[in-house]
């Protein structure tokens, strides 16, 4: 099958990569559209020292595995879990010890035309929902996490930093809240993506500085990481949404003298996610900056990875290639 | 008066330094002993730029102020707020942007016979308590905070970093919630003191790396904040008690990949530690090391900044030095 493959050093689009072995447990998906996410970009700069099919965002149809599947079309968790140990025995499978991970940790990913996914993982997407829109599932469902871990009372103030796919993401989902939400970010046309669906924002040459109970860091910088600590109140909560893998300089004694609450926030369940999809209750396509096919995958990369592109997809059905 | 004072180079006993100026809201109190802080030790490092008298930890007697205060033994908490901003109104004064903190910002500290303190700050010490134990409420308050700022359910396991002062008042604070706490130190004479009282130690040569769901942070070093990050489960929760001020390097990535949450905690109330000292719920006077007199100020500073000593107090009655 055709794959991009990072083998630590390089990405190429191999015309031959082995097809996914399918287990007992595993189900066969042809990917139909696969997103390119920041982590993607990480990986390609030697993150998890992952070698293999990177992705982990698709939305694809089951070619194999449980009956009441095939012909489904589906998205898919990215944690794959053992599900015996303790962890897993405590309904906390995406943090299971030994679990592999979609394209991130030993388990080939999305970019690719097949993809072997543990059949707990799937959630059938429903017909109302379009592929462009269930591509999204994993980063929105990473959204709802906050929600999960954190109870945000509708009169919050919460200021998100960061304009990017994620924290647009967030921002819709947080509103949903009934907090009032404000979005700081450097790049007016994706602010204008949020103004249009109401929320408050603010380019960062314009920010006064001021502090807020609840603030989320989604700009993967260091940079952006300092600004949200300095935002928040004395007792108030960071969401920490975005990694900054690279060790850096940082003094946590802020934290401390404010007594803040640091809340490290990563993947979601995708229930949650898709309600939000097919109620329409956050607007994904507005995020999509190009869609390539997979034959074009080397430029679809180079091009997420130039600054303030918003999501690229890769379209993987050998149909459209 | 005498004091000790650091002019922000050096630190001096001076005999004729002002008395302290008494404002209606504000009572005067002659110090009759007062504790020497990892704190203070950092402010002769330059932390907080302070200059003026140090000192945070101390009980007195009241001379001047409120007549129902007069000749009381108090102890007194260290934030002077404003009493009237947003923060005060919302009962947090301890965080009141314009707050002064004794012995720490613009406010002269306890290293002297006589210090102002505001009325409202002061509370009076039960006779059961002896004045060795009393100088103990703010650090003893500041470990009661972890539980004003998180619920540690009774079967919770708990590991503490740091054998010193503040790490040993953390555990006595947190096994009276019915957890299993486990204290990792250097020191085999300061863990031996937990041990008399039941609690679980282990020397840091003998640890033996594993994750648990609640950790708390009192080495105020940069390595016994890694290892603390390490051994928080996924989801678990990490309580910082103490300010590495200097930046350093470090990466949150691990915090946001096993979603922890990190509380800040500083200081507390001082209720709940006048309550356990009258209960005699924690035991205090093993962890005093020596009492000197002010006139042996600067000595008991330097035994104070050497590694492994436990508390040191000054004596600071007229009747003693």
């Amino acid at each position: 099958m055709r794959a991009l493959h990072w083998d630590g050093q390089g990405l190429q689009l191999s015309k031959s990569y082995p097809m996914p072995r399918v287990a007992d447990d595993t189900a066969l998906v042809q990917v139909r559209l696969a997103g390119i996410c920041s982590t993607d970009l990480q990986i390609f700069q030697g993150y998890m020292g992952f070698v293999g099919v990177p992705g982990h965002e698709f939305v694809g149809e089951v070619r194999q595995g449980p009956a009441d599947l095939i012909g489904k079309r589906v998205v898919g968790e990215i944690n794959f879990a053992c599900g015996t140990c303790e962890t897993c025995r405590q309904g906390l499978g995406r943090h299971c010890p030994s679990r592999r991970v979609m394209g991130i940790l030993n388990a080939d990913g999305s970019f690719a035309e097949y993809l072997a996914v543990p059949s707990a993982n799937l959630h059938v997407v429903p017909d109302c929902v379009s592929d462009e829109e269930a591509v999204f599932t994993e980063p929105l469902a990473a959204a709802f996490e906050i929600l999960e871990q954190v109870q945000v009372p509708p009169a919050t103030e919460v200021v998100i930093w960061g304009d990017g796919k994620l924290g647009q993401l967030c921002a819709q989902v947080l509103q949903l809240t009934g907090a009032w939400v404000t979005v700081v970010g450097k790049h007016q046309e994706k602010l204008a993506l949020l103004d249009k669906l109401g929320l408050h924002t603010v380019l960062l040459a314009d920010w006064r500085p001021h502090r807020v109970d609840f603030v989320v860091e989604a700009t993967g910088s260091t940079a952006g990481l300092s600004l949200a600590i300095e935002t928040v109140r004395p007792r108030g909560t960071l969401v920490l949404k975005s990694t900054v893998a690279v060790p850096h300089s940082l003094s946590l004694a802020p934290l401390v003298i404010n007594e803040v609450t640091v809340v490290g926030s990563r993947c979601g369940q995708f229930p949650p996610a898709l309600r939000a999809l097919t109620q329409r209750s956050v607007s994904i396509t507005p995020l999509i900056d190009r869609i390539y096919s997979l034959n074009e995958g080397l430029a679809a990369v180079d091009r997420a990875a130039q600054p303030g592109v918003r999501k690229i997809l890769l379209k993987t059905s050998p149909k459209q290639v």
